[in-house]
């Protein structure tokens, strides 16, 4: 009987050449797949709700598989988290409605970047952060981040090699805080995220809270569609695809 | 003229065998001292409030080092920062009396240990807890915790291989706790430690939790002397030396 398996998956990007699977570098896609060939025997396709890059990491990635099977999910999700190396693990796995399809079902989607803005850098957790030693503004920042709301053309936040046709997309939230330690946190939920989307504009955010760029720049670089107006992408192992919504 | 320097050290374990240099092998100890090698053109004695074993973490070793130089703190440390390897971080820099001894003047120094006991395990973070499955009796490891206080012969508590002659020592901190996540804190403060003492006690707490001890076992292993009386060693990675007290 075929059976449809919805999954949840954290990760730890760092050794990984992101989600998806690749010829001969490790990705967490391919990793899936082989863990379920060694549990199945058989060749089988996971697929995710988008792509995570290189380096990006993940609370609650989602996904799914079919797969011709007597075994439950409770077993799936036992034999996967036995096999997968730890800095891969299956949070949940739940057999799904056979219709269920984790990219196109996927309503919108919530990413989370941290940043250290401290004049000395941290060595326990710097593989999650972006350390930052020059004094941010962090005022500036949380204004500039309001600019995101709503529905706005990224084609300015788009990174370069793979192109949409279309380039609309609604921000339902774009919060930024930061802690007593320094620690900012930039969460953001759209209905669908470009290629280096949230990395450009975190990088954007850090461009304003070093006085680069003034939070009134930001509607003109909208308007532009013209990604040399935009900032440079914030490094990938700041940033965590934290949850996918499904309705 | 010559200065003595003292440093405050944080760093990342997990890719180094714990402090003290070896002819081999990457330690803390070895990579300050080529740092200085490389600052000074001198040969440069770094000396340690004590040695961390192999994947063991620090958030505030501290050290002490003489140099015939006229660099001052300051240029040591943002040196020392930037041909340093990420993961260890000089968070101070300053100089001492020369006088000043790391290891014979410390005082007190104070451990914390990670568990993370979740039925799940987790990979974010995962190279800084001991992850633990099995439900732990919390209330019972408080209790047993508190045992622990005072001034007691820790000589069931030290690890083989490097036997001190005194083994009392006196614990003025001994707490621990459990977040809604299930994160377990343990923190130990005394005025010395024996080799391997904080995570044998770790690996004893624990199994009070699983009910294989009960807390009333613990006055009995102390006054056996007797290494198999108490539980396997915790392993490294949970473990940060947190801070070194000085009169």
């Amino acid at each position: 009987m075929i059976k449809n398996f919805k999954l949840i998956i954290e990760y730890d990007g760092t050794n990984y050449s992101g989600w998806q699977r690749q010829k001969y570098d490790r990705t967490i896609q391919g990793e899936i797949e082989i863990a379920l060939t060694k549990m199945t025997h058989q060749k089988i396709t996971v697929i995710g709700s988008g792509r995570t890059d290189s380096g990006v990491h993940a609370l609650a990635q989602t996904a799914n598989f079919k797969c011709d099977t007597r075994l439950t999910s409770e077993v799936f999700q036992k034999g996967l988290n036995s096999i997968l190396p730890s800095d891969i693990v299956i949070k949940c796995c739940e057999q799904a409605d056979i219709q269920f399809h984790a990219r196109f079902d996927a309503k919108s989607k919530a990413y989370r970047y941290h940043i250290l803005n401290h004049h000395l850098p941290t060595a326990i957790g710097r593989q999650y952060v972006w350390q930052i030693c020059r004094s941010l503004d962090i005022q500036a920042m949380v204004q500039a981040s309001r600019y995101f709301l709503g529905t706005h053309d990224f084609k300015a936040f788009e990174g370069s090699g793979s192109p949409r046709a279309h380039t609309v997309r609604n921000i339902t939230m774009a919060q930024l805080s930061m802690d007593h330690s320094g620690k900012i946190t930039f969460e953001i939920e759209a209905n669908g995220f470009l290629r280096f989307m949230v990395r450009n504009i975190v990088g954007t955010l850090v461009d304003v809270g070093l006085g680069k760029l003034s939070e009134e720049d930001i509607p003109e670089i909208f308007h532009s569609r013209d990604r040399s107006r935009a900032s440079a992408t914030a490094p990938a192992h700041g940033l965590f695809l934290i949850s996918v919504t499904y309705p």
